[in-house]
């Protein structure tokens, strides 16, 4: 009889596995997604807190409370990163606390992902897991998210285990040397150009100072679950780990397609590899 | 007598050539930049005549005859690129006579660069030359403006050698494939924020399309030359051939800073390793 069970279980845990990965597209989980509304239009965040813990629980409960309605983007360099949080030293800015560091994750004989490339120039193997773009290194036995351009990240001082409240997302070309020294915890998957369109508050020399009261505010920040279903956006995102993503892939590489004359060195870069994503009423 | 000469001539050439090196900064020649207007700002683009002379030939002639003037940014994808020219079939767009490809070029042993990093996933060599990011394979010697963001390149069909003056600026993670396969002939050196706020074009499945009425015109593009003084954004950009240059590349490859308490792999990504600007009255 025992045995009979355990066939069942791993029957069941079978046929589980292959719904999960069974259709090309996965809903967004509005549990688990931000609508970051700006003066100039709305944003998505899809969290990760399989890869980030401890930082999306306190993001999401940060949100609940309304800690970033009205904050601003004051770091804003083009090119690099839109940052944002409460005032320094304001009544929000001293009530959180400071969270230990998640900029990778241990792994071990079962971890897999939907590899993207081999030797990429800041990690052994690059690769898709759950939509987010991860870094592995099998030596060390380590993967973590990448700064790919829109992700999201928590901003520290000097010390590694100083992060609170403050984030930043990346606008520009990944900067992947800040791979592993700091917690990424999700991604924009919708409003990506309003983020791009926040006003920088960083100028080069020379050029006319941005005064701090023209800093792109964030209107509000939401759960998208505590949103009446009529206000909420719903996703969907292509499911990186369907056989038919991992094929795109390798079509990717190979650029059939006539326009490409002559054949580019058949590599991906990961920031540079889309993930789709479309709305759904 | 004609050894002393020679040695004069010798002298005077090595100072010369200390004396285009010496300084950190280089003025941006107006006779080689474009002043681009937007509804919302102002771009200047520094021209590469040394690495794509016939398309920044026809760029220059087509921009001194308004053939760009009220020209729309029609195809602009967030994260990819922003891409105009004149309308289809107008008398403008069939006015333009097409340009034999400029992807790359023959270098010999005199050829040299700042040098940024050895094998990167696209090039067996990456590096600075006049301020433009280049790609160097030297098993094949040859030379290549890369598609870092922010360059300028020439749109064209399936055929090579089919660009005309539709172009693309590039606004997300570096396209690298398309290296080689198309003409990068200048790239943005002010006002890249002005490019990331250019109308999408193209929108996600389900979401709003984006009427052709809102599409972002250019409002006039200009020979920076041909403005009055007064109207010109004059510029300085990081002398890339200076040795404080080379420098603060290895400086940055180190990471010394107390910021980063684990230090990331000792590499560089050439697209996001800033060549700093900055305005002069």
């Amino acid at each position: 009889m025992k045995i009979k069970l355990t066939f069942l279980f791993i029957s069941l845990f079978t046929v589980l596995s292959i719904n999960a990965n069974e259709n090309e597209w996965r809903k967004l989980d509005p549990n688990n997604a931000i609508l970051m509304t700006l003066p100039h239009g709305k944003v998505v965040i899809e969290l990760a807190p399989q890869f980030a813990p401890n930082h999306v629980e306190q993001f999401k409960t940060l949100t609940k409370n309304g800690h970033y309605d009205g904050n601003k983007f004051y770091r804003v360099i083009d090119g690099f990163v839109a940052q944002g949080g409460p005032e320094d030293g304001s009544a929000k800015d001293k009530a959180t606390s400071s969270l230990k560091i998640e900029g990778d994750f241990a792994t071990d004989e079962n971890f897999s992902f939907t590899l993207v490339q081999e030797n990429d120039l800041f990690a052994e193997q690059t690769g898709f897991k759950d939509g987010f773009a991860l870094g592995h290194n099998l030596s060390e036995k380590k993967a973590w998210m990448l700064h790919c351009p829109g992700i999201i990240a928590m901003a520290r001082g000097n010390e590694p285990d100083s992060g609170t409240s403050h984030f930043y997302i990346t606008n520009g070309q990944a900067p992947r040397y800040l791979d592993r020294i700091m917690t990424v915890f999700g991604r924009v998957v919708y409003g990506m150009n309003h983020v791009q369109a926040i006003t920088r508050t960083s100028v080069i020399a020379g050029d006319k100072p941005v005064n701090k009261k023209d800093f792109t505010p964030m209107i509000s920040m939401q759960l998208m679950s505590d949103l009446p279903k009529e206000q909420q956006i719903q996703l969907e995102i292509k499911n990186t780990e369907h056989s038919s993503y991992a094929k795109k892939l390798v079509d990717r590489k190979k650029r059939e397609n006539a326009f490409f004359y002559k054949k580019p060195p058949p590599v991906l870069d990961i920031c540079q590899t889309p993930v789709g994503v479309r709305i759904v009423k």
